[in-house]
């Protein structure tokens, strides 16, 4: 688990969506982002406090997390000096990069010598058990997409935030790197060897409050043949009570499978069911969201009426419109 | 790839069981084996000649494989005085074993010197791409059980014997160790990180002669929450176009899982068929094969006849029949 608050490092990052990890902090938890460090040529900007160092550490911040690619895959010069003065000014680090922290030496001898650790939320922290299937208490929410990178982590996040404004009993559980980062906690499902990937669910999402509800990050999609398993796993090791259907309606083939076409809803619904009911035979499909943000406001509004009139069930975009109405369907269960 | 053919070492196994990887090997590769090295109190015979080391590489053997579970998870002083006599001797070392070999510091170092290979075959030693769902020439069958362990390998490796026992283009790809060892090639399925399953089993499978089948082992099972990531993985990145359910009768749960019933064939076969077609639309079930070692000949019979005739493909047990019957099931596609 990181620890919070953060100071969010943007590096040179060109422009907002390089930084887009530092993004989904600043929105999704305001309340970890104590102040954002910024190189020379950055062009990014999460409009909260530059802040150094030292004046961050002062104010609370106690990880610097990399919110942000970095070019070539190659950590530079100029970021290498400011982990190492981060180390030396007391923060733990974490990252998601593709080349990870525990493999640069200078980091890893420089955090054993002064006691911090290195956070690489791309790599299993944890020895994580074989899934045993056991009904475990309170429940849990999944988003399943008709796709990869259909809006099913902002569906997750916006729901659970939604009922902590309400003041409900909810919890995000982060499946992929940006999640992690955003709550500072999670498992990274897809680094994890097969046998351990349902098993992994379960140890996120443990026994809990009866009226508590877990709202798991979605990961690819049962449809998507290069990470179906992933998605498999999470299905049958979450057990999910409440499943919501996820779609992106201009999207012209499966990301990255040209010869692939998307599913339909409908047939998404009549896949996932019948799998979900293995580890849970009550659970039931609650909505839909859509990803309209290559649509126009009319068009989008369009689109989600006439979702909602052929599949019946209550549809939104959880970032148009909240995600109040797939809250109302999760209560009325 | 292992270099063959191998001594089979039997080490101090108390009985038959106990051997079954090198059992295995013995009735599925016996071009295989040039004979059995067995330390004092072996229980097991896998009736080939007994031969030391030294007589045994002249016979031509190049890989001592380790036929048998070691007790207790530990790598005994008398079975590692034997390894390191074989290396000495010229063999490369073979193993499935949870405690691995390259783990043991004697052995890498001597491995190293004379430049011999430790092969873990529980480890995967390959970096296998991301799945790009592409369709590639050939055919591919693929066994998918209502359970775990019930005969989807046994299944495989029939159907492959019988096909080149009738001339035809066959090959059979492991995804589990014992299988691994019985060929000499394969993926440890289970071993592989999430995001590269079904790429993984697409390395295994790929482009071949029009009039090729490879007989993909099976894993897992779409009902088994544990497991069915990783079953999901072989059915996408295997892209079969034929597949045959198979079915363990006499099973009162699912493996390891004692509130979890078995699914129907019916079942199986209505989850499955969607799922398929994802990655082939072309895909068909083309038979039945049922593991009826825990039932009388009488009752075996009267099994499979009623399967048979409920399901209407042809319904085989291949170990009590052989899979002459799914073999010309294939044909007729």
């Amino acid at each position: 688990m990181l620890k919070t608050p953060y100071l969010l490092f943007l590096g040179d990052a060109p422009d907002a969506l390089a930084a887009k990890v530092a993004q989904g902090i600043k929105d999704w938890r305001p309340d970890h982002v104590v102040g954002q460090l910024r190189l020379p040529g950055c062009g990014a900007d999460m409009k909260v406090a530059d802040m150094g160092l030292e004046e961050a550490y002062a104010a609370g911040a106690r990880t610097l997390v990399i919110g942000v690619a970095n070019r070539g895959g190659v950590i530079s010069k100029a970021w290498m000096e400011v982990l190492k003065d981060a180390l030396r000014h007391g923060y733990d680090l974490a990252s998601g990069l593709h080349n990870l922290l525990k493999h640069e030496p200078e980091l890893v001898a420089l955090a054993y010598e002064l006691g911090r650790a290195l956070h690489d939320v791309r790599v299993p922290e944890v020895m994580y058990p074989i899934a045993n299937g056991i009904k475990r208490a309170g429940k849990r929410c999944l988003a399943v997409g008709t796709d990869c990178s259909v809006g099913k982590m902002y569906t997750g996040l916006a729901m659970d935030a939604e009922m902590r404004k309400r003041g409900l009993k909810s919890t995000f559980r982060p499946t992929g790197q940006t999640g992690i980062l955003i709550t500072g906690d999670g498992v990274p499902l897809d680094a994890v060897v097969a046998d351990f990937m349902a098993g992994a669910v379960e140890y996120l999402t443990s026994d809990n409050d009866a009226d508590h509800w877990d709202h798991i990050e979605g990961q690819g999609s049962l449809f998507h043949v290069s990470y179906s398993g992933v998605t498999m796993a999470l299905i049958h090791g979450g057990q999910p009570d409440a499943l919501v259907l996820s779609h992106e309606p201009t999207r012209t083939h499966m990301r990255g499978l040209p010869s692939y076409d998307l599913p339909s809803l409908e047939a998404l619904r009549d896949m996932v069911l019948p799998i979900a009911q293995v580890a849970n035979p009550n659970v039931r499909i609650i909505g839909i969201s859509v990803n309209t943000q290559h649509l126009a406001e009319d068009d989008a509004l369009a689109y989600l009426a006439e979702v909602e009139g052929r599949m019946g069930l209550p549809t939104v975009d959880p970032f148009r419109q909240g995600a109040g109405r797939l809250v109302d369907a999760l209560a009325a269960l």
